[in-house]
């Protein structure tokens, strides 16, 4: 029987070669070569996996319109974690396509019990602030509220909801009710929105998910095609690995300590530096002999998934960290130096991002 | 166990009374001296039971503002089942209510597999224009397709989802799928609707149901009771008997021989007239001295719904035929000169209705 994976619950992935057998995605390298442009999320298999996304880069290679989706489920401060979503979202966008971004705030209100203006608030005052601040022009882009969205997609995530059967849902999902249902169908629009009608009918979409968000792949890959009204083109995915919290577990926009927020001040992100999670050995004599455990170290993560571009750089430091040449302070060390000169970038693109953010939304 | 009905299978009901004891819902009669306009379907029972009628009326005397609901699913040809209904908009749209009137196209589609378009058009060219042919005021009503709600309708039906549990619609359907969650949440947005801010706030609100549409009913005003983000008054609901096929059997819009549509010609309403099943006895010996079994006549049931609206009358056809002096032949004639006049008037009134509807709606 296939493993279930609950995009409701929390996830944490040990082997990302395992989670490629067991859901029955594709490795990334092999379509890598079609990249229209390289990137270092492609390039360290931050980004892992893949469906379809051979056949969305033949499209984008081939000239024809192409669009990237993803929602956010809005919930506390913005952090790293959040910054790779937003890097994907620049990416794309640079490479040509039409991005949408839905504000999960129906699915928020319903699985978690936020109110929507809460929603509301943190998309706005965290998420959107942040992509401003992180150089993603959010006027070309369809930035919209799952709670506002058009009467069109409304009604297209109702008709959805013939195609799908109970016992499909429980199998995907396991435990279902009304308010899980609904979700699933409202993120089913939200999926196939760039091809409604209004947006220019079919065409290939990218969505990159954590493996968590793949019951939702699947059952609108599989809408899609089932769909008799309009004709789609089964979406495709990529899967982002997940970053670690600070202390290893999961990170959590809920918890401050497992994770640093884009507007931590310089010291309070040094700190958190300081007593993260590392792979360093117990005594200084057996990581000399046997060097880091580097794939534990959550700091070198922060490193290679945020903070160092430069490939060299960053093979270099892992080397010498394997090798026990190089010590968890002393990676600690690079880790602060490079994230005081980014925030100190960053907070003030922020402040710059709030009057924008104001500009767009006068009223909140 | 309390009994299950399905709003979307058949029903026939026998015993009205055996129906208010089984699902707890009030008789008629209590409330009636409230009506602030006499009118025949409470006087003869045809509208039989409630709940929170009294409630709703109390309403009205005290000048305050209410609305009457009802939706309609689209099949067929408008016939004298439909008429009824449309009896009661104008009732309540006389008396000063607002009328709300959905046309439940997403309920046919996910339920019964009738594209929207259909829907369109059998609700414009059947049920709006006879609804205008009947007097009812349609520029001065809230007619609406569920597909083309508004994105307000549409977000409250998706937060309703978080107030029904899936084993509770199980309970009430029996049978539950996406299809059918969506559709009584999309119900439950409706019958609401007249409560939304946009339309005024918290008022009460009457729906003329049969007893089939009682689930809807009961889990709209658990719905109401429960949500908190907006306060509603339970909705009210007024219960109409079925009229019986002209076979016996139901009445159906999709058998042609089982109803007659307000523009069957008049020779083709008596023709069906003439084959009604009555309450007439066998043999003429036994009808004169046992008499009709006037509640088995389909015809009666034609004249006391729709053809007879003097009290005196029907009571008078009512005695002589359940007393044996009048024979089904009779009362069949006195509804085939009935039927004459209604149609040919009706049929002229549609005329001019039809370009009315055309007016209304340009493009369809």
């Amino acid at each position: 029987m296939e493993e279930k994976i609950d995009p409701w619950g929390s996830i944490q992935i040990k082997d990302y070669e395992e989670t490629i057998e067991k859901f029955g995605i594709e490795e990334i390298g092999e379509v890598m070569d079609s990249l229209p442009k390289e990137n270092s999320m492609f390039e360290r298999k931050i980004i892992y996996g893949h469906r379809d996304f051979g056949k969305f880069l033949k499209a984008v290679n081939e000239g024809k319109d192409f669009a990237m989706m993803t929602g956010m489920m809005p919930s506390g401060k913005f952090h790293f974690g959040h910054k790779l979503v937003a890097d994907m979202i620049k990416y794309f966008q640079d490479i040509g396509a039409d991005i949408y971004v839905a504000v999960a705030d129906i699915e928020a209100y319903l699985t978690r019990d936020i109110s929507l203006e809460e929603s509301r608030q943190i998309a706005l005052k965290e998420y959107l602030k942040n992509y401003i601040a992180l150089g993603i022009d959010v006027e070309n882009m369809n930035f919209y509220f799952q709670s506002e969205g058009t009467t069109n997609y409304n009604k297209m995530s109702k008709l959805f909801s013939k195609n799908v059967t109970h016992n499909e849902l429980k199998a995907v999902y396991g435990d279902i009710n009304p308010g899980k249902t609904v979700s699933v169908l409202t993120q089913a629009a939200d999926i196939l929105l760039p091809q409604f009608e209004e947006n220019g009918g079919p065409k290939h979409v990218v969505v990159p998910v954590g493996i968590d968000q793949d019951p939702h792949i699947r059952l609108t890959r599989d809408i899609a095609y089932r769909f008799k009204e309009q004709n789609f083109i089964k979406p495709s995915s990529i899967y982002t690995k997940f970053m670690r919290g600070l202390k290893g577990g999961k990170m959590s926009s809920s918890d401050p300590k497992s994770h640093i927020s884009l507007d931590d001040s310089i010291e309070e992100a040094k700190k958190k530096i300081d007593s993260a999670k590392t792979g360093g050995k117990q005594s200084l004599k057996e990581h000399r002999k046997k060097g880091a455990d580097v794939e534990e170290d959550v700091v070198f993560e922060l490193l290679a998934f945020h903070l160092i571009e430069d490939r060299e750089r960053i093979k270099q430091i892992y080397r010498e960290y394997d090798s026990g040449d190089m010590l968890s302070g002393e990676l600690k060390q690079i880790a602060k130096d490079k994230i005081e000169v980014f925030l100190e970038e960053h907070h003030k693109k922020l402040d710059e991002a709030e009057k924008k953010v104001e500009e767009l939304f006068p009223q909140d």
